[in-house]
């Protein structure tokens, strides 16, 4: 752990409803931050910047420091946490979204404190492409800087988020995102046109088939960990990105094998996120239970073919 | 070639009409079995046994002849042969069948002539269960048989596919008919209550997304290759049977690793098949081409996991 370079994470903070196929549950802890730092914890020391209003839990801030996170980046602020209202399908892919409140997420102005300027690996959460950039400006030259983005942005922040793109190493989307983003259906042409943009490197998040990584060696494909039960896909895509960046902080340097490996511990990390509402699985989850998970995803691949 | 064991495919031979987003084509010949044939004659010697109409045209025989297919056992019916007519959706996946004419396939019942009888790999193509059976019991003991079933047979003639799918080592279907057979929608809980009725190994086809297998070793995932252009699925799946059946016949022994090399090998015989119309690139393929798309995905999946 000690090795582990920091990982500067900003992003959402959240209460979410969620109406789910086995249970309803409200005033759940989510959010795009919480999860991905939670995630990347298992790797690495995290440093969060985000935004909770007065009713977000302090046990959720407690929990978040015994994991290693540095929440002296999340301000506090007067008024109502950011709060999200969604129903699943009863297939768990589908989603409609039943309520939004920005709240104080809604004047949110990432300041990233002097201590965490240095920080070598940068997750842009799915926040406005503006703020992403505003980030950027105030970070010193990381390593690595992976971004989010979404449907809302890509439609109404196309020029914004085409400056945005162009400073950022690896973007994370999934398919319909990629689609929209470059006009293109056929998902190998969609990732070299956004490649174009910017990125050096795309993966292509595909839900329960798993996701697809695009960079100057070729294609990766990780297939999702085939689970006997899914709870909540709510904050899988984020805590895989929080695998990721963890993975990524545990080696020297970010090459395409280190990238692939990457995204088999990223697919590890996420797969135990929806086994539970919220963060509940997430926010306990070990390095042997990754390092456990991984060795399946080994086996799941495994045709032998470095003996064919 | 000349060590590979002989496969025997039972199927449908067809007529399709096809209304494809980039093309429409009329008069395409079909069915899975024509498919699988042109697939598995990539890596051993066929047996075909089907029907087929006057109108079927006498150069597809003499084609798949010269791929080393035995076409004695196709019959020639008075009549008009099968013909399915589809649209498919913008994006490939969805179809709709706009006609279906059984024609003299409304009448076929499957006669394994004696030279045919003791091959030692039996594809069991997507017809009546009831037919299905019918050729179990006039070969002679198979080292391997696969079958494959639709929605149709699953619905309307549950009681007759259950005793078929306690004769078959190795169940071929999709996702959506694995739930349908099953009543679980997880497709691992579904894949395991298919294997309880009878075949010991379940494979799920997922189109675009790959297949998983699923036997006593666990789960194999098979992505599908990212292809630039695709450009009619038909057949995808029968040359998917096909290329996994030819592949098993070049194999002294059908052992779970067998099992797992041939659903890679089945995946790039069947991305050849969606890059054209009909058969137009299936059955002209050859074996260097397929080992090379094998390099490709063997590329696909590399993170090296022996060196991790």
């Amino acid at each position: 752990m000690n090795s582990a370079s920091p990982i500067l994470i900003v992003g959402s903070m959240a209460f979410d409803d969620l109406q789910l196929p086995s249970v309803t549950a409200t005033d759940v802890v989510g959010g795009s931050a919480t999860y991905s730092a939670f995630a990347a914890s298992v790797f690495a020391p995290v440093r969060v910047v985000a935004v909770v209003g007065d009713d977000f839990p302090a046990s959720t801030l407690d929990a978040m420091r015994t994991r290693g996170i540095d929440t002296a980046g999340i301000e506090r602020a007067s008024g109502k946490t950011f709060r999200w209202a969604g129903r699943y399908d009863a297939d768990l892919v589908g989603r409609t979204t039943l309520d939004t409140q920005l709240n104080v997420f809604a004047s949110f102005q990432p300041k990233i404190h002097a201590s965490y300027r240095d920080a070598p690996l940068v997750l842009l959460g799915n926040i406005h492409p503006a703020l992403q950039i505003d980030v950027l400006n105030q970070v010193e030259r990381p390593r690595l800087v992976v971004a989010d983005t979404m449907n809302f942005w890509i439609q109404g922040e196309a020029k914004i988020l085409g400056e945005m793109l162009r400073r950022v190493d690896l973007l994370v989307i999934n398919d319909e995102e990629a689609r929209l983003l470059s006009g293109i259906h056929n998902i190998v042409k969609a990732a070299d046109d956004v490649r174009k943009r910017g990125p050096r490197t795309v993966i292509i998040k595909r839900g329960e088939h798993g996701a697809l990584l695009f960079d100057e060696e070729g294609i990766f494909a990780a297939p999702a960990f085939p689970l006997h039960e899914v709870i909540d896909p709510t904050g899988a895509g984020d805590c895989f990105a929080g695998g990721l960046l963890g993975y990524l902080a545990t080696v020297p340097e970010v090459t395409p094998l280190a990238l692939r490996r990457a995204m088999v511990h990223a697919t590890a990390t996420a797969s135990y996120c929806v086994e539970a509402v919220g963060t509940q699985r997430v926010s306990q989850l070990a390095m042997n239970e990754v390092k456990s998970r991984v060795s399946g995803i080994c086996k799941l691949y495994d045709f032998g073919a470095h003996t064919m």
